[in-house]
């Protein structure tokens, strides 16, 4: 579940291993590339922590936060 | 499975577009950096063809190759 | 250069590592995802041979092929 | 500069875009899952951030950092 909190979506991604975290993130980086909205987001060896939010539009949750979310969702 | 031939181990895969097997990709080469031996490989959208040799030993296939196919081997 | 033979453009690329090799196929998928336009292409440690033809007009070298060609050169 | 800082090296870096930042990411994972040790990162748009420390030692900077601080720095 993507938790909503301070303007931002949220949710945090657990794997295997390191490798295995970072072809998640690879993922990851094409959808946003795709969507043309990036997340914030930060790595410790398995773990993958994302955090959502429009800066253009003065750092608040938007429909393009939500789209992005879905999208990451159906990879995993 | 792996066929033997022409001093190469072979095995094609296939996966849903082209970012799938983009990020099977991205694992694999973690593996032939952490084995020290790296594939002859090919990619067109979401099919990636993998051929094991090892060039060192005179364009034979060696242990280092079967071991690499079995690790390729678990990531799917 | 990019050569134009049997309906395809080719260009090698070679760089000092194998990880170096497959942090440039990263940028490039990313553009040939942006493209909408894949290429065939195959790597062996730090060479990348890229193909570019159009499948879906036929088999044959279309302006998306000199696009995605130029993006690439704009890599390196 | 790295700074060294609540037992942890801190080092910010800068790119022209997402994928140019991502494919520097790419080539710190591959450093990281050599020398087995791994970066606690993160990234946003262009800006990458990589924070090292020796969990296993208690959470101080070793030697592993130092080493691996080294090898970033001669990617760019």
């Amino acid at each position: 579940m993507w938790t909503e909190e301070n303007n931002q979506l949220a949710k945090s991604f657990e794997f295997g291993d390191f490798t295995e975290a970072f072809a998640f993130m690879t993922r990851v980086a094409f959808l946003a590339e795709k969507h043309g909205h990036h997340p914030d987001w930060s790595n410790s060896y398995n773990k993958v922590s994302i955090s959502l939010t429009s800066h253009d539009q003065g750092h608040v949750v938007t429909q393009k936060d939500w789209d992005l979310a879905r999208a990451i969702d159906q990879l995993v």
